[in-house]
């Protein structure tokens, strides 16, 4: 399961040899989570180099793939001392360990463009991660509607959603959920408070879990209660629905990310609603919360079959409210399939 | 409130102009947590360029302070254009990033040791976020074991310890919940599973949460019901638990890491336990739950007064059961007072 991706990158960068040492790419070459450690590719194999409070669960983990697991002991030079050449993930590695390569002699190529190819498209193992941390997003999503009260606070509610979502089999949440009531809801990226809930108020939810070290990523607005004082609100979100949609209906495999972007806003244009949507689309989604490919303006990414990214227009008005509608979706087949996919017409509590 | 502090580290660095990137530093100098953003300071002040998702937050937060909140615009070079030199943190830049400043043709100074020196020692408001999240992980954790069932599974246990840590009035984890029942105590990191609970059985549980953009770190190990069959376990427990009361006693401001590390590692020498303890005494805390000063066998970092570490000695018998006992504790005027505090003594549920 997974197990294979260190051949399939070193294949790919056509070095001598790889090292690799970034969280993210790290759990991508091994398929467990660990927060030190260096794998090396040759042509005879892979190694993964780690420490003690790793190797047990490596081992365990490791028996029987393709990858041998071993202590590390410093300095990282001496696990290169057998190369000229050594491919690293160039734009992530720090200037300090990049350094020592080049001190030690190596020539250094870059093993980056190999990894978000490969890992922007997913395989089949990697999409059932996704859509099971998504169907658990949706499950506490609906669950948590039933319990919210007046009087909660942001925060209450947030740990109840993540609490939900543990409950379900999530083994965290993908980023900081984001919980925010009334005029909260205007900056994009509120910082969950103690604002209590009173009938009325717009809410704001974007939130997500991580299962098998994959992310989900979802974003619902609502209404608790209508004191009809919200008919601008109702209208914008209506536009914002629309845009959404469009996404799904319009994105086919091969648009590029600002060709994706341009549906949903040159829609919000007719309305004059475009100044108020300030952020991008959407981004790829993986491993990592945001990935490429990015659906931005200005993103030449080419959208393929098998990736994996987020469709969330949102508008906001300074000081009043905000509306975002987010889902991770995925091409199949040329077509959007929505992977959380929790009820979008306008939820009035 | 800790707005200061970009001042203090422009002064400390000593160069014309200081370029902060890096998330923790970045929150370090402007007080609130950011995913995208550059902090610029030079003789006329400091200036927090971030995008559309955080400006409206950043402004109200920073209203009245001595930093300017600006939209960023790329490239992020001509945030520089005055500068002849410019100091960043060299050991957490990219070497991408960094090639493009001597590309223009500044000259780099590093600013990390500034940074190290200055968030290590903790300033009051600092303290009290940690007090905070301390005192949030303990009373989680005494309401957690009125909670603990037999045939809840390791994640059903996570689940709950993390909704009270929210509940609380916590942020979110300040890392990924280890629980572990049984022999999986064995792996100092072992990944939270479907394990259930059976009478006997031992638990490990390694947890902390955020508060105000601040960690805590508490492990503590117990047993779920007593089937006679643990005389061994009891025996360890005993020695690592005045291993890390030994710890509390005797370090003093101005001891390096590794003479503290050593207070543990010779009492269990004694007994022949060192072999088992496979890992560091301990680690900073603070906006990262792992920083300056390490507290391991080669540390040559001090300790000074108003530093928050962890003090978590730990045994681990492979296949059968590990412990591990730590409290996050602070050096006060001289001597250690412990953040985290619940009972250490062998807890029999």
């Amino acid at each position: 399961m997974g197990f294979t991706n260190a051949s399939k990158i070193y294949k790919l960068v056509g070095a001598e040899a790889t090292l690799t040492e970034a969280a993210d790419l790290r759990k991508y070459l091994t398929g467990i989570p660990t927060s030190f450690g260096y794998v090396v590719s040759d042509k005879n194999g892979n190694t993964f180099y780690t420490d003690s409070r790793y190797i047990e669960g490596a081992q365990l983990a490791l028996s029987g793939s393709e990858i041998a697991v071993k202590q590390f002991k410093a300095p990282l030079i001496d696990l290169l001392s057998e190369y000229k050449e050594v491919a690293i993930p160039v734009g992530r590695t720090l200037y300090s360990d990049y350094q020592k390569l080049i001190e030690a002699g190596l020539e250094v190529k870059d093993s980056l463009p190999a990894f978000t190819t490969a890992m922007s498209v997913k395989e089949v193992y990697e999409l059932e991660f996704i859509r099971k941390a998504c169907d658990i997003t949706d499950r506490a999503f609906q669950a948590l509607l039933e319990l919210i009260k007046e009087g909660m606070t942001e925060n209450d509610v947030a740990a109840l959603l993540e609490y939900l979502m543990r409950k379900f089999g999530a083994s965290g949440t993908s980023f900081e959920t984001i919980v925010a009531f009334g005029e909260n809801s205007s900056v994009p990226h509120h910082e969950t408070g103690f604002r209590k809930l009173k009938y009325g108020d717009i809410i704001l939810i974007d939130f997500g879990c991580k299962y098998g070290g994959y992310c989900s990523d979802c974003t619902r607005t609502f209404l608790f209660g209508d004191d009809g004082q919200h008919e601008e609100f109702k209208s914008a979100y209506e536009k914002v629905l629309t845009a959404h949609m469009l996404v799904k209906d319009k994105v086919t495999c091969g648009m590029t990310g600002k060709q994706a972007d341009a549906i949903a806003r040159d829609y919000l244009k007719e309305f004059d609603l475009d100044k108020y949507f300030t952020h991008s689309l959407g981004h790829g989604i993986g491993i990592n919360i945001h990935e490429y490919p990015f659906v931005s303006p200005r993103s030449e990414d080419k959208l393929l079959n098998g990736m994996v990214f987020s469709d969330e227009p949102g508008v906001y008005f300074e000081g009043k409210f905000g509306i975002r509608i987010e889902d991770t979706i995925t091409l199949d087949k040329g077509r959007i399939i929505s992977l959380t996919d929790s009820d979008k017409k306008l939820t009035i509590l």
